[in-house]
């Protein structure tokens, strides 16, 4: 049965990142900090690096990384994630991640302006432009994800959106033990998460704390 | 060497607890949510409860219990953790924690008011009333624990003026996994505090995560 899952990098405070991505630092300036360790992984070195050299850390957070990229059927992103606030007036944009993005899956990505034709990639990944409410364009995934798993990719307010309406399934936060004091606030609004959903701590090599929030 | 220790519970979303304690809830409501596993451990039934048959957990929540209590030679509290602001009018108010305090040390009490008497307890614990800066709080308090630590009790405001003032040496964070969504913030305005202080993170039997900035 397709479940719904979110992957998030935190920081001990709370904050998913900078407020304001600009095109130099598309995913904020404290991004690098927030996923250092992330990026140290074996299966995140090759899968967004093309790196095959089999180099990368192997401990628990390359369990999570490996996790990351199994069995998910369908992508959901927001249009800033994808770059559409960050190149709104290139009509032959497509996304940060070069001609073979990693999904390898439709990609659905939710905006709020006119939507684009559909843009085929390599590697099976297909972008397609919804301007739909979340369960709606959560329905479509679900279909096309064929009885795997649907990933709500982000950006930190599409996954809050899918979160407060309850239709999140696994949610897995990486909380670096860094102290951001700036960027979007993750928790606001959420209590009661921790009743709805098991919940699930552990702490990697690295000194990145793992909780996951599963029904 | 005399440190500087504080020692306090959050929840995943950073609140110390609800913001206004009442004399029925003088920690607030949420206070047992956050304390559970504290409290389960043998040493917290020990010397807070007076529970000396032995039972309580005994895993790495224990572990952080029975360090609480060890090296302390007096702490500093703020007048709402004491009571003051709940039991403004009684002039013979002693405290939360009955005739014996489990803390056996001198315990300065910071207030904007009059200083009152000190009042001296069972067990060792000695009450004073200050009305002075963290700094000279301190340095008060360092004599009188003759080389051993000083701990910051408490409450979570008093905490982070001794954070923000740079006078802490070793804060041990129990962040409970759930979300509060009130309660008093921790965590504004102390980035940088992972580079002045080294941190590391942990995960207890109970799921509760201690994080320790240590300098």
């Amino acid at each position: 049965m397709t479940r719904v899952r979110i992957d998030l990098f935190l920081s001990l405070d709370g904050y998913a990142a900078t407020a304001e991505p600009t095109p130099d630092n598309p995913m904020g300036e404290d991004w690098g900090r927030l996923t250092a360790a992330y990026a140290e992984t074996r299966t995140f070195r090759k899968m967004v690096f093309g790196d095959t050299s089999g180099t990368g850390t192997t401990g628990i957070d390359e369990s999570y990384a490996a996790a990351f990229f199994e069995g998910v059927g369908a992508e959901v992103m927001g249009a800033a994630m994808f770059g559409l606030h960050s190149f709104p007036d290139d009509p032959d944009w497509k996304g940060w991640w070069g001609d073979r993005p990693p999904f390898g899956t439709p990609v659905y990505v939710l905006t709020h302006t006119a939507p684009r034709p559909s843009i085929p990639m390599e590697g099976g990944t297909t972008f397609h432009f919804r301007n739909v409410a979340v369960d709606e364009v959560l329905a479509e995934a679900t279909d096309a994800a064929g009885g795997l798993d649907v990933r709500v990719g982000g950006g930190i307010r599409t996954a809050r959106e899918f979160l407060l309406a309850g239709l999140v399934d696994h949610l897995h936060l990486m909380i670096a033990p860094i102290i951001l004091g700036r960027g979007t606030r993750f928790w606001d609004d959420l209590d009661g998460l921790e009743l709805t959903h098991k919940v699930t701590t552990e702490v990697a090599e690295s000194g990145t704390v793992h909780v996951n929030f599963t029904r």
